[in-house]
């Protein structure tokens, strides 16, 4: 049995050796270059890890490919619609080409993503491709729910979690699930790994915007504070909305001239005073607690599971 | 048996019987927007009759209604990429949401496009998806290459063919192969059925290019001279500038300010003049009766050919 990282080596080997050649190279080109950023090829690896659990012998390897160039298919259409020049410190596919060659080869993707599971030759093709269609609509209704956040004042907590959960956790389960059925596993089995993957992706969507305020610049890669400046409408930002009377929260969202690091640093006052860091850190263990009790759930030995709770673990970064 | 109209008809409801819910609306209310614009449905009717074919008992819509979700797909997004305001008479999704809400609209759409294959229940499906994604990506490379097209002056006619081929005729003839396939055809008689779909398709086109030029304008439904007016590469356009010794046609392609009605009939008058109407008439006909001769050579009777060759003449607006 391979150990989690060997896993790891090979799925970001067999993603790196995906190259799309044909004319013109004004399609081909982009759909290459922000499959080659880079990443960390976590829905990948939650594929194998998934199929793994219950089945040695199978080829899990095209649906992994499958979902990690949908899942780049995802960023290049986002990073138009989010007008964003930079993913992973290199210029995005709209800004390198234009908009119009961002938009057609992020189409492309997305059909290379379907033709991936072809190579598959997956005998319950129809099966996996259902969970897929219903992930891959889910992922476009979270970001078109993100948009429309932006321009409303009135967006609840429950709203925001749903949000999340179709924009990234949806994909987390799906993935997983998808690996589980190239796997032949139950469908009460499928079904406790993707309840597993879409827990475990909320609880790290929700760490993702706690170190987006609260994590060390050295080591988050993106701009600490950013959701802040923006005014993004995060758990955190509306619990402390709700908790705070004096209104002195809502004075820093309404004001325009001001210094973002001066910004930054009074809300995340205002988060320490309100308890926010500490609620926030409570409902991502109630998320992760709840993902783990659905691994639990899971009718192979606890021993396969290692691997799978290692591996979220690790997103957490968490020792156990 | 039924006849051409009752199909027809029958594929016309299928696709006004599309209605897509969920939510956001800002999804959802474009997809079905666009579906509703009407049209005449002749790719999934190419589906049906495609199907009919080789087999009664066959159940081609949930393929037929694929097809033609995938190309209102098409459209939306290349209406953002043509910065077009009107479909059909109509605000196209762009113009009356935004480019952000039809960049992703036209992605669920595509992804819709797959959910119908699977409604099929198809036994063969990885089969069908092989042609669709192949003709798909074909479809994406034919937009480029005519957004390619646009900056350059030094398009070749076996270049424009290569892109009219790809941007509209693979469909035609992708839509009949996976009606074939759907219906259990042998690989022999869906490639058959495949070349007379892209033939009867470039023949289709050509035409268009022709009325766009020379039609009625109140039966072409479009500006007629729109191509000579943006200066557009078509076969006509290409061969006049071969034939053109006098350098009158680049005259007119250089000049910025004349009026646009004068410049459609100059060019009109040079295109008589050098014979392009009939080089056009005489090329649609040479890919036509190609078409024709893959039809012949499908083994089936002839006289189950008869509705899909009484199409194409409809389509040619031919007698025969």
């Amino acid at each position: 049995m391979k150990t989690l990282e060997e896993v790891i080596t090979l799925v970001q080997q067999e993603v790196k050796s995906i190259n799309y050649t044909g004319e013109p190279k004004e399609l081909y080109d982009p759909m290459n270059y922000v499959l080659q950023l880079g990443g960390k090829r976590l829905r990948p690896v939650t594929v194998l890890l998934a199929a793994n659990l219950f089945s040695e012998d199978i080829t899990a390897f095209p649906a992994a490919k499958a979902v990690e160039v949908f899942h780049n298919f995802t960023l290049v259409h986002d990073d138009i619609m989010d007008d964003a020049p930079l993913r992973r410190g290199q210029k995005t596919v709209h800004e390198k080409w234009n908009d119009n060659v961002a938009i057609l080869s992020g189409d492309s993707l997305l059909i290379k993503a379907y033709d991936h599971f072809l190579e598959g030759s997956y005998a319950n093709l129809n099966a996996v491709l259902s969970v897929f269609n219903t992930t891959a609509i889910e992922v476009c209704e979270g970001q078109q729910l993100d948009m429309n956040f932006e321009t409303r004042d009135d967006v609840t907590i429950s709203e925001y979690i749903n949000m999340i959960r179709l924009k990234t956790s949806v994909l987390v389960g799906g993935a997983m699930k998808i690996g589980a059925l190239v796997a032949n596993a139950s469908e009460a089995d499928a079904e406790y790994i993707y309840d597993f993957g879409v827990n475990v992706g909320l609880a790290f969507q929700l760490q993702d915007d706690y170190l987006d305020c609260f994590g060390d610049p050295e080591k988050f890669g993106k701009q600490v504070g950013g959701d802040i400046i923006s005014n993004k409408k995060t758990f955190m930002m509306l619990k402390a909305l709700e908790l705070d009377s004096t209104g002195e929260l809502t004075g820093w969202l309404g004001k325009s001239n001001f210094d973002n690091k001066e910004k930054v640093s009074a809300v995340k006052q205002i988060y320490k005073k309100l308890g926010i860091d500490e609620l926030a850190f409570k409902l991502m263990d109630q998320y992760y607690i709840k993902g783990l009790e659905s691994l639990q759930a899971i009718k192979v030995n606890n021993g396969q599971k290692t691997m799978l709770k290692a591996f979220a673990a690790q997103l957490m970064k968490r020792s156990h």
